[in-house]
C-alpha cells in the first residue's frame, strides 16, 4: 500500500478552522445538514469524523507552497482551501441528488436523510459558505485585488465544474461516447476544482496570473490522471485495499474509461454486445448479472483495456508535471507536489 | 387598475445588457437551459419574451438613485441589479422543483423540461453567473473595495434567502405556525432579497454603509409587505387582473397569512375543521373540493382576515418609509421609491 503524502494532514487543522469560521452564528437545523456533509456530524447532530480525504486542500496549500513559505501567506491561503473544500462538498451533495445514490462515504447522503428538497437547500447554502471563506484572507491581509481574482477563479472554476456535471448527465444517455470526449468532461467536472485548488492557493500566496494559470492547468492534469485512476480502480482494484468488490463499475453499468475505449475498440459482434448492455434503458436499474459482469471484464481483458487506461493515467500525470514546472515552483515545493501527484497516480483506493 | 411605476421599465434594457454580458462564450444547452429560465428563450431555443417584472433590478437602481445620479455609477448599479435578478431566477428554478410546481410565467418550469437533475444543474450554474455578474462593476470603474462589499451583500442575501426556504419547506409539515414565525421566515425567503437589491445599488454607488444598511431593512420590509399582498391576491383578488382564479391559494391550500391567522384565532371548532383541511398528510395532493373552498373562505371572510392580510400589508408599507426616509436618499429618488413601494402594496396582480 502506497503511503498517504504528507500533504494530505499538514494543514488539515488550519483548514479545518477556516472551514468552521465560514458558519454564521446562526441556529437553523440546515446549518447541521451542512455540517453532516462536511462529516463534522453524525445524522443525530452528533460530532462524527468523516471527512472526506481533503485532496483539494491540500493541493490549494501546496499551490501556495510553490510560491512562498511566508506563514501570513499560507494563513491565507488556508481560507482559500477551505473554500474549494466546500464547493467540492456543495457538489457531492447535490451530484448525488441526481444520481439517485443513497450512500457517500459509508454514510447515508443527505437527500436519503432529509428528502431532496432539504438536499438542494443545503448545497445551494455549502455554495454560500464557500464564498463567505474566500473573504476571510481579508482578515489576514490579503489585498481586495487578490481576493476578487481568488473569487474570479474558484466562480470560473465552479462553473466548469456544472458544465462537466451537465455533460456527465447527457453522457448516460448515449453508448457512443468517445475516450476525448469523457476526458474533456472529467477535465470539468473534476479538473477544474483540482486546477482552481492550485491556482487559488498560488494567487493568495502572492503568484503572478501566468504561475497561477500554469498551476491551473497542471491541477486539470491531474483531475484527469485522479479519474483515469478512479476508474481503474472500480474494475481491477484489490477489493481488500478499495473496500468495494472488484468489477464494482462493471456491475452498476459505469460507462467509465475502460469501457468506453472498449466501446470504441472491441470486435464487432463483441462492441454491439457490450452496446446491449450499457443501453440506457438498461442502464440505472439493477445490477448487471454476474455472468455478464465476468464477461465483460473477460472482454476488457482481451483487449487490453487495463493497460489502456493505466497508460492514459500515467500521460496525465506526465502533463501534470510539465505545467507544474513551467509554473517556477519553488524548489522546496516541488517534492511534495510530486509525491501527492505520484499518490494520485499509483493509490489502491 | 393601477399604473405600473415607471421605475420598473427605466432602467430594463441596461441591466438586460449586463446580465447577458455575464454568460461566458460557451456553446453548451445548459446555458440555454438558463436563458429558458431568464425568459428570453423558449423551450426549443428560439427567442421568446417571458422575463418576471424585474422588480428587484428596479429596487437596485433606485437605491442607486438615491444616491447619485450621476451616470458611471448607474452603470455600476445595472451589474448589481443583473446580479441580483439572476439569483432570484435561479432560486425560482430550484423552488420549482423543490414544490414540484410545473408551470411558472405561463410556460413549463425548468425541471418539467429537462428533468430534476439537469434543473438542479441550471440553477447552480445561474448561481454562478450572478456572481460574474457583479464583478462587471469593476469594468465601469468601481473600486475593488466596493465590488468586495456588494458581494458580501449578496452572498450574506442569498444565505438569508435559502435559511427562508429551509424554513418554509418545515411549515408545510405544520399547522401551528405562528403569523410573527411566517413572517420572520418571509423577511429571508422573500425580504433578503430586496433588501440586497436596494443595498447592493447603493452600496455600488457610493453610499456609507450606514445607508446601505437602512436600505437594506427597508427592503426587508418589502419583501414582506411584497407577500402579504401576495397572499392577500391569492384569495380576494379580482381574477380578471390577476389571470388566476380567486380563492387559488385556497384550492391549493397555502398556508398563506390569512390562513395562518385563522388557523390561530377562530373559534375551536371552526379551526379544528380548518386544521383538519391544512394537515400535511391532506396537503400537497389534490385540490381542495369547491365545497371546502367556500367554506373556507367564508371563514376567513367572517373572522375578518380580509382586513388583517390587507392591514399587516400596510404596516410594512410604512415601516419601508420610515427605513427608506432613514437612509437620507436625495430628494429626487424618493418619489420613485414611494411609487414602487405603493405598487407592491396595492397591485392587484
Amino acid at each position: 500500500m502506497i503511503a498517504t503524502p504528507v500533504a494530505l494532514t499538514r494543514y488539515h487543522e488550519a483548514v479545518q478552522t477556516e472551514m468552521r469560521a465560514a458558519f454564521p452564528d446562526v441556529d437553523l437545523p440546515i446549518y447541521d445538514m451542512a455540517r453532516y456533509a462536511l462529516g463534522w456530524l453524525d445524522e443525530q447532530g452528533n460530532p462524527a469524523n468523516a471527512s472526506g480525504k481533503g485532496a483539494r486542500a491540500a493541493l490549494t496549500m501546496l499551490g501556495a507552497e510553490a510560491i512562498t513559505d511566508d506563514p501570513d501567506a499560507l494563513k491565507r491561503a488556508s481560507a482559500g482551501a477551505a473554500a474549494v473544500e466546500i464547493v467540492h462538498n456543495f457538489s457531492l451533495v447535490h451530484d448525488d441528488v441526481q444520481d439517485g445514490d443513497v450512500e457517500r462515504r459509508g454514510r447515508p447522503t443527505v437527500w436519503k436523510i432529509w428528502g431532496v428538497a432539504q438536499a438542494i437547500n443545503t448545497g445551494d447554502l455549502m455554495r454560500e459558505l464557500a464564498d463567505a471563506a474566500l473573504r476571510r484572507p481579508l482578515l489576514h491581509g490579503a489585498s481586495p485585488e487578490s481576493v476578487i481574482e481568488a473569487v474570479r477563479r474558484l466562480n470560473r472554476a465552479t462553473m466548469l465544474m456544472i458544465e462537466g456535471q451537465y455533460l456527465d448527465l447527457t453522457f448516460e444517455q448515449r453508448t457512443d461516447v468517445a475516450v476525448d470526449e469523457y476526458l474533456a468532461m472529467v477535465e470539468r467536472k473534476t479538473g477544474a476544482m483540482m486546477g482552481v485548488s492550485l491556482s487559488i492557493g498560488a494567487t493568495l500566496a502572492g503568484a503572478s496570473s501566468e504561475q497561477a494559470d500554469a498551476l491551473d492547468r497542471a491541477g486539470k492534469r491531474l483531475g484527469r490522471c485522479f479519474q483515469m485512476r478512479d476508474d481503474w480502480l472500480g474494475i481491477w482494484a484489490d477489493p481488500d485495499a478499495l473496500g468495494k468488490p472488484t468489477d464494482a463499475d462493471i456491475r452498476r453499468r459505469k460507462k467509465s474509461y475502460p469501457i468506453l475505449y472498449t466501446l470504441g475498440n472491441a470486435p464487432a459482434e463483441a462492441r454491439r454486445e457490450l452496446m446491449e448492455i450499457y443501453r440506457s434503458e438498461l442502464g440505472g436499474g439493477d445490477d448487471l448479472p454476474e455472468e455478464q459482469v465476468d464477461w465483460v471484464h473477460n472482454l476488457l481483458d482481451e483487449i487490453g483495456a487495463d493497460q489502456v487506461t493505466d497508460q492514459a493515467a500515467r500521460v496525465e500525470y506526465e502533463a501534470f508535471r510539465v505545467e507544474m514546472e513551467s509554473a517556477k515552483p519553488r524548489a522546496e515545493a516541488v517534492a511534495d507536489l510530486e509525491a501527492l501527484a505520484l499518490f494520485t497516480l499509483e493509490r489502491d483506493r
